[in-house]
């Protein structure tokens, strides 16, 4: 009885653990997009580039363009050579669907690699349910 | 005493599951309207509706307008008819009461169903210190 | 055994209760300054000093100055005698590096009290990940 007494509270104590060194092991952070403007656009490309150098593997991104920052994910997008180069490194890039319908941009006007997601807000919120971080990337 | 250990673990994981489906029951979220800009302000009425429309009783939202995004909460608010419609429907819309003592705007100043906090930003915080989702509502 | 069982079920309790309490001992918040826009850097000293009154002791803030908003916590800052004075009541102020070199901006040039990071955004995604609430500083 003891024995199972003790077992019990190790078990306790590793879940424990092993939940705070999950915590460590990545860095996830979701990027809200709303903006067109151009210097922003490729202010976020900047940051984006300096956590990868930073933080590496440990790094995992996901940027949500919806709104007027829509046009970070397009053919037309003033960044969309680094945007690529991102995604191909892992970075996660999608677009809202909603924002899609409203201006009629088609799948096929998203540069390669990029997603989509039924409503980019509620994506946000998703993620910071699951324990992300935020950072709105306009600035 | 063996069936009251089995109780005790049957009792923690009930409290862990428990947990985790009140967390998937709701999403919610407190949004920061901090700008006058009229785009902007017709943009998070936008977003508002989506998300309601997306996620039905699931989706609970409070506004909080502070500094010169005051004006979204005001008579003279030029989405004044939408807020009224949302805070009918159950989205609950704040002013922040430093910013009407700054500004001179009155209680009577502020379209129906509209509340106030003392401080926006203070409860903004208050809000992701219970677990709640921060949007910054200006795009 | 009856009472061991007793004395593991008040520890969990108290452990419980400690976290709880341990939450409302403090508000900790990490703010994000990233625009050069007088204006809404002076919106941000007022918050911070609102803040301060409304919740003194208990208020931790950390306000992360980077890209445009690197400006807020140099010598020539229009808020320069507003953070001396937050600095010298606690609220800490942090210049991001990343920016300094791409500005060309030295140690000598940032307002006595104010230290670095090595990139302000990471600096923002380490607080929240250790359960800080995150406010965007721009107005």
């Amino acid at each position: 009885m003891k024995n199972f007494l003790i077992l019990l509270i190790m078990a306790t104590a590793s879940v424990t653990a092993n939940a705070q060194a999950k915590k460590a092991e990545k860095h996830r952070v979701v990027f809200q997009m709303s903006t067109a403007d151009a210097q922003e656009q490729q202010g976020l490309i900047r940051n984006l580039n300096h956590l990868m150098e930073g933080w590496g593997d440990t790094f995992e991104a996901e940027v949500v363009a919806h709104g007027p920052g829509i046009s970070f994910v397009t053919n037309q997008s003033v960044v969309a050579g680094e945007v690529k180069k991102l995604a191909a490194k892992g970075i996660k890039f999608v677009a809202c669907e909603n924002t899609m319908k409203q201006k009629d941009i088609k799948h096929s006007d998203l540069l390669q690699g990029v997603g989509t997601v039924p409503m980019g807000l509620a994506e946000i919120v998703l993620k910071q349910e699951e324990g992300w971080a935020y950072i709105k990337g306009n600035f």
